[in-house]
């Protein structure tokens, strides 16, 4: 994984070339909880703006809160955040799932514009709260019926502009499919974009086929709504 | 819906000539259970067989039985079953779920050469057990980011082969679509093969998009299960 990167030399030792500028930053992948549900909905709006779809962006904190936190996780819609800070993070209290923790060597500070909206709610070890909430995962039960079965269906995974190229998706999908794997799942599925060629490559570099020749049918909207109509008849 | 069809004429006036050999049958659509887990088991084994997949057909009645009913009706996996018979079907109790009952009529009564094995352990009002288990649908909660709201995932649908091509394929989606809107969920998503012109035809007759650029990763198998040896380190 491209996250597991060795810690850097000690100070009293001249760094070499190519660890000049780089820069140590302590992650945790863990349970998003309800009390994430501000940064979330910041998130997934981040995602609608990727993918020029604010006109379609009607999400609310309460309609996250009312729908996202119904199951125990895992059961059904699950969310994990990714948090950074330059100081090791403070333990968290959380029996129902390990936060997978790594430290990373980026190449130079990064200019987070948004750090004040994105701060954590978590504290380091310093007990100093400049921990970053730098992107989420969402993802549910699939069903593996021919290996009776479940597996993960993920549907969003975002990692903020400011952090993206340093590993960060795929430490957060990882996290995903090691669950899974954990579980006794048998799947882990996903969408990506056809013409998206570095993103196919990334999964395919991550081990995961993509299926050319099934298509996705989505019924919404109104000819969702029709079906309301005829239930009623 | 192609279900709603009109009854036949009264046996004492001629029956016009489109009538003659149609045969009427009436159908149910309800909640699976525990005790449908053989049948399920069958019928997806007949989906490996029609998908050429038999050599990846592992699951067992104990495994879908310990994976598919351990969450309420539509929280979790969800199992509709198609019912049939020549006679009215017995009411049964089903408070999650009020079970479709359609009347229609096929061009002439199907001869079904595994009636025995498919044999329901429901029964029509006679008293007799004539009714039939014809086919399932398997889906669960997705979610839609953007409004939201959750959805469904339909993961399987399979009508056995010698119903297919009345109606039922459709039927016991729309229960499923159906089910959504009253639910208040706002996407009802499933793949299809894009070779398979006839059904990418039937789901855009149904009021369903074909997501043309959108292609599924799978991560399975060894790809999979290295993830395992990763966490472990």
């Amino acid at each position: 994984m491209a996250s597991d990167i060795s810690p850097p030399a000690p100070a009293s030792v001249a760094a070499p070339a190519t660890l000049v500028g780089q820069h140590q930053l302590y992650t945790r992948t863990r349970l998003a909880t309800p009390a994430d549900v501000p940064h979330i909905h910041k998130l997934m709006y981040q995602m609608a703006v990727f993918q020029n779809d604010t006109h379609l962006f009607t999400a609310t904190e309460s309609s996250l809160a009312s729908t996202l936190f119904n199951s125990p996780p895992f059961q059904s819609f699950t969310i994990f955040i990714l948090e950074l800070s330059s100081y090791p993070l403070k333990n968290i209290h959380s029996p129902a799932f390990l936060p997978v923790e790594r430290t990373v060597l980026v190449d130079h500070e990064t200019t987070d514009p948004d750090a004040e909206t994105f701060k954590s709610s978590a504290a380091n070890e310093d007990g100093d709260h400049n921990v970053t909430v730098a992107g989420f995962v969402l993802f549910m039960p699939s069903y593996t019926t021919f290996a009776g079965k479940p597996g993960f269906h993920v549907e969003d995974l975002l990692v903020r502009e400011c952090y993206r190229r340093k590993g960060f998706g795929k430490m957060l999908l990882s996290a995903v499919v090691e669950q899974a794997v954990k579980m006794g799942f048998k799947r882990v599925e996903w969408s990506v974009l056809e013409w998206n060629v570095s993103a196919v490559k990334f999964y395919e570099e991550m081990g995961a086929k993509v299926l050319s020749e099934w298509r996705v049918c989505r019924l919404s909207g109104d000819a969702l709504e029709a079906y309301g109509d005829i239930a009623n008849c």
